[in-house]
């Protein structure tokens, strides 16, 4: 037995959105919105990021989270501005919270923005931020078979990294499997394998990264 | 920086979920609903949990997806009666999805139905379904700041699962730091180290499950 309940898309934000999108565009600056489950290593893949980029961009960071403040401090422990959302129990980042944040940050000096989302794999795929791409992050701990339960968020990312490889052999991770789906749901999408703790596979990542943000200097 | 917003608690399902409690208590039937990330082993906790109650009690499970129907195929593989719920992009179950799965389970022939939330440690927190036991389960890869960071789930738990504990050596997971943090949230919730897919710790978390079935029949 199968239920099938429908629920429309909340896209009230979608205004705003448009108005950080311009804001960007005449600022030049490279705004990258980052989703993934909780504890699968945004905020290990954000440092590891910035230590491949920070000699050519100049980086801040915008740290979404429910409640806390321990992810922005691990970003600023690096010399790097970070600005702290809390949404107190809203489960993903909307545009006008990103545009607070922006009231605090010098976008004239700035290259690029890394936005870590709400740790869910649901809510912040339908929440445009103005951002100019999504990407999204699955460790290998959660399991092959997320892009069957969560398709969605494979569909919206423009790339998609595969965190935490170096435990593959501890987890029964199909990945071929893995990937034949994330193909089904996006064809386009490079997946990039990575352990953004130890550093494998980052390489291959801030390279593309980094051209995207070239693109648009 | 800081910026905090407020958003109000979605509850207009509660009366719908108070006439679930209703019915529940009618047949004697205990209702477990388990909240937890995407990957952190709900699915197979509830195998575990079958394996070591079905010589006891009659069970049926409840499935909770975005999409897909993998999880109620892995319980009705074991004989176990499992509606599937899709969702649909809600990022949780809500008591009107779970009023029409009952239609179809038998109330009078079970002692048992254990809810499978849609992954996420944020939506399902404030949706009361009219169940008698919230359990919530964190998995060790997952991170041991997860109660910092998602403090709401941590504290509407009874119980907190502390799952692949097997792999703890793999990762940087401080036990202490993580027990002292849902302490915190919540003195009273016992919390169970296991490896659902080793059975390490199931029957200690079995056993309490069972005291809880046992009261109300």
């Amino acid at each position: 037995m199968q239920i099938d309940l429908e629920q429309p898309i909340l896209a009230k934000n979608d205004a705003l959105a448009e108005e950080n999108r311009v804001l960007f565009a005449e600022k030049h600056v490279f705004v990258l919105n980052i989703l993934a489950s909780p504890g699968s290593g945004k905020t290990s893949t954000i440092l590891a990021t910035i230590e491949a980029l920070r000699d050519e961009f100049n980086i801040a960071v915008i740290e979404g989270d429910i409640a806390s403040s321990v992810d922005s401090e691990k970003i600023k422990a690096q010399g790097i501005a970070a600005v702290q959302i809390n949404t107190g129990g809203a489960c993903h980042l909307e545009s006008n919270m990103i545009r607070k944040a922006l009231d605090v940050l010098d976008l004239d000096a700035l290259d690029l923005i890394l936005l870590e989302n709400v740790g869910n794999l649901v809510c912040p795929t339908d929440f445009d931020l103005g951002e100019n791409s999504k990407v999204m992050i699955l460790s290998v701990p959660e399991g092959d078979d997320k892009p069957l339960k969560y398709p969605g968020i494979f569909q919206v990312a423009e790339a998609v990294i595969l965190n935490k490889v170096d435990t593959m052999p501890v987890f029964n991770f199909n990945e071929e499997a893995f990937t034949d789906a994330v193909r089904q749901l996006n064809p386009q999408a490079p997946i990039f394998r990575m352990a953004a703790t130890t550093g494998e596979g980052v390489e291959e990542w801030a390279n593309w990264l980094a051209e995207k943000i070239r693109a648009i200097q």
